[in-house]
């Protein structure tokens, strides 16, 4: 069940980068929600790649068609079955990349687990994967809004440039913008460092930070499915991540506990959180207050620099990976963030509703 | 199933802080593996309570009884129940805590989850539940080692005192130590540090670091069960932790390709990679190189100082929690950082296994 | 996970026959039950052995202690670890069976998976492991209880005799009876058969039927965790059964559809099935109608006849089997059957909430 | 989970019988195992409608299409999406049954669970979605034949004629017979009922047997997962199945222990058992011989006799269902039952591998 994630609310996701289609099944979601495909589509236009200067202009649609599940508009409660075909899949020449395992890719480590990899493009591994991801979790994002839950993501750093002015409003704007960033300055500083990075034949990491609001208290299964261990695990899942933190984070371990503790206020009988170390989560349960996440992407393994390496016969050697390189995954993986703490989320809805 | 870690070797928790007994039921650990308690005991004792001088003294001699699925010195691939009982908890007054929702405890979220709370000592949310954590671990360890995969875990900064000069054998020997710290200057320095808290009736958070050697390549299982996202799940979901990272981590975000991807090479047919940013995981797939994880503790949330909360009237109150109380979950949490990687790994090991 | 019975109200269970203790942990029981000891140990005192002719009399307590998950005397949400200390397992005489595989029994099996068993009284294997079903099905019984849903069983045939004339009340008070058969008649004739066996020193097997009343339309999952497979795996999963039927079960095989489907009928809008062949169960989802399911226990394997089988070392051998048996398992494995179908339910309860 | 069978070798069904397609992904399938369409098309073939006098023709290719998890003629580890398009969907009249519960249908069950329904050729319901299983089912009967294991199913009774009569070899040629029936006095008997029942406008129900041969002992797994117990789910988990049962199955109700327990001898070191009543399971694990299961299918609720019911309104109605009607589904069935014994018993093969 290792390409299925959720438990009630269940994603099994399938294809290669270059194989057939890339797709999805979404099992559980509940019967009645009005779906189409322009649901669908309008999240995975998102994720397009050339979506700015960090990504590359590849000719994909990504037409996203929904195979069952559906009926009148409607969602029946049966799997809902989502694909897309890859149009980008003529046969090309990998005679380069066949039998060579690229440094920082998953080219070897597929090779020793399964001693055998489609190796056109990435095949399994390749972060178009994600597509299947993004798909499934504009689902998400339907059930979740009739509850009143939203999950927003943006680059919160990127080749060391963090975003530091910005507002609620930025945020929720923030697919109108070039590299997913909410500080206009901190964008343009971050632009100018991947206009370098790519004069390198370099790429560059950054940081990505999801926020949901609108999460009541009482979410997350303590002890081993707790809230921040499902997020932890979805989210450092995605293609090239490295680390993730909850609210205050790794900074916690510089902090004291006066500092820490979150105080807890009422008024009027309403609750409040005066500050959000937790980020949202406490023992492993939604507070109420804004679930805060963050999660570290690497620089993209591609780059088109000269690199050693060594081949299926184990001889060292130096290769050149030529062709398009994204130079940071973050403004793409933006979405994807979004759709993997919106599947989260999703199944710690339906699960507290079975434990009420 | 949200109190069973693990889809192969399972392992089911049970038990509060201050109610009868603590303990878990092993599923699925292969038969004929020699066992008894003293196994187990070893691997207990390392996380007592008052390790040190972040630690109070308590009464607790935690002694772990086998039950069952262990049979003349050997498992016999039935469930393996292990318990301990809880000898100190004689009827204590809880009227200061019962009614009150404590900052930085999940006494607020279980009472918002479940409608109700067993508030001695913090119920099931307590650490003492990590008991049943390190005893399953020991006996994954056993497994483990049967392959020649060793798990070490020791802490990395406390205190915001970093460890910087230490030796693989500070490592090995690290519970001779106090603070669970292999670098002495930073060990006395951290320590100065907890004093300082004490007297401040503050706490202090910290980094642990966790190594496991020998993992062959290929363990994980792309694309939501990857061993990173098993990592960052298993850790992240052990109590007071914000935040996990595999290899080079959050560092990550600020470095470029040329410099982050780690160069494979061959000598004489034997592979290694001359740098380990990955952490040992690439496309969530184990490399051969050691795996290494690091998780953030946030400062114990149960301080001496007068706060303010609420209670569950909703009433705006100031508390001060008597009694015993560590001043760092660090070094008690070491061996149950240690207990979680090995049962990520031996899940990992046996699932490999199903695939050949 | 396969000592873990539920996805959502989860029972894992642990112990061997004459090992220290038998019991399990029940995860997902919703928060607020009313829930003492004294509950449980009424169901488990149905199972005793003992009770009528055909069980043998045995000295076992079967005491039940509830160890956590139970605060002020409410269910808090947390695992429920229930235990039961074997008091019956003092050093005997094993060395008859030690090195010899029992036929009909699960000495061979056990020896050929794992390469070891714990010989003592069936170890594992030994029906002494449903003492765990049946108390966490009095858990069960106490969540459906509230939602006006009861399970109840009976032998409906023993000895190949079956029951032919009794009413809902006959099998309501059931534990009344010595034989678990609600037709006196039947009863009186089947303990004439149980008499002969005994002499002849053989075994009878017999047939369960289960019903449960109150189901709701709508519980059950398809297409692979529709209420018919859980219930079938349920009750054949039980020691000693060989076949579990649902509503007209094999009977279906000689019907025509015109005999068989049940007419769907409506008076004052309140649906009503005129016949019920279905059992319950149309599609793998309740119709509303009571939940009808039969299982087939075969003569129990342990006879005092002298039988022939092989040793470890692979010879041929006779042996036999010294000791107190029961003559069929069917009395005392009525209240096992109804805490399995009792078990099933409140998982397609939990799930159905959840989908709403 | 619900439409996703298996814990390592998981199939995640997908489609309604008159939707743009139905289909699954194989999660877990070892990698390198040479897999063509062909393979699998050779298998759907076998499920066909129109084979034989029981069934009707219908215009569907079930032209079966791999989208991804396998390269250059090989399984590669992932998930292997398996598609068939549904020609014969054109928009048809369903203005019949749209409002109204077919008895003996899941029209009613689906409804009330969903509150809505695919009403088209009973959309998820259909045996139609069958086909995904027979397509996931001819992967699994590769990975078994690696390791010699044999999966056949025939008719064993149809419309109350039992074979009686037959060889292994009249098994093996099964799909040579016109309805399923290795016994051709028997399978005359039973196409002149098919005769009467098509004149009568009835339909009839029948019994099909299923064998695996070469399943060595050691499968299954205790106590839930029995391999008794999974067969169970998996047989009475197909649609129209109403009981399965194992070995001598409900006949041993009737049976005594002395008869009932097969005598397990040996000759040169090879371990046989005389008779084989347990149908090669005992206490949940395979014994080496011959696993033998039973599953009886009602007549199908499809007729074309007027019949009583009600409408969405809960009005009292007479219906007549138009169209084509097969008479029985067991011999389109046979594929199907080997199909989810064969799901069974790869995931039993992997489970004991990663046991060892």
């Amino acid at each position: 069940m290792n390409n299925t994630f959720g438990k009630l609310f269940c994603v099994t996701s399938f294809g290669e980068s270059h194989g057939l289609a890339v797709g999805c099944v979404v099992d559980g979601c509940p019967a009645g929600i009005e779906l189409n495909e322009e649901d669908i589509q309008k999240e995975l236009d998102k994720r397009k790649p050339g979506s700015g200067i960090a990504g590359t202009k590849r000719n994909e649609s990504d037409a996203i068609k929904i195979l069952s599940g559906v009926f009148e508009g409607k969602t029946t409660g049966t799997p809902i079955a989502l694909i897309t075909f890859n149009e980008d899949q003529k046969s090309r020449d990998y005679s380069n990349i066949k039998a060579v395992f690229r440094p920082g890719h998953a080219d070897f480590t597929y090779e020793m687990k399964y001693g055998i990899r489609d190796y056109r493009g990435g095949g399994r591994s390749s972060a178009r994967e994600t597509l299947a991801r993004v798909a499934a979790g504009a689902i998400a994002k339907k059930v979740l809004a009739k509850e009143g839950i939203k999950v927003m993501a943006f680059v919160k750093e990127l080749a060391g440039v963090p975003c530091e002015n910005y507002s609620q409003k930025d945020i929720e704007s923030i697919y109108e913008t070039e590299l997913r960033m909410p500080d206009k300055t901190a964008e343009k500083r971050a632009s100018e460092k991947i206009k370098e990075a790519i004069k390198e034949k370099d790429s560059v990491g950054g940081i990505i930070e999801v926020i949901a609001k609108g999460v009541p208290a009482g979410f997350g299964e303590p002890v081993y499915g707790k809230l921040s261990a499902e997020i932890a695990s979805a989210l450092i899942g995605i293609n090239a991540a490295k680390g993730v933190e909850i609210g205050s984070g790794f900074k916690c371990a510089k902090m004291k506990g006066s500092e820490h503790n979150d105080t807890i206020t009422s008024e009027n009988k309403k609750i409040k959180f005066l500050t959000n170390n937790a980020g949202g989560i406490l023992g492993g349960i939604s507070t109420g207050e804004d679930i805060v996440a963050r999660v570290a992407f690497k620089p993209l393994a591609s780059i088109a620099q000269k690199q050693k390496t060594i081949n299926k016969d184990l001889k060292n050697i130096e290769i050149e990976i030529a062709g398009r390189h994204d130079v940071s995954v973050c403004p793409r993986a933006v979405p994807v963030v979004e759709a993997m703490l919106a599947l989260v989320l999703v199944n710690a809805l339906l699960e507290q509703k079975a434990r009420k």
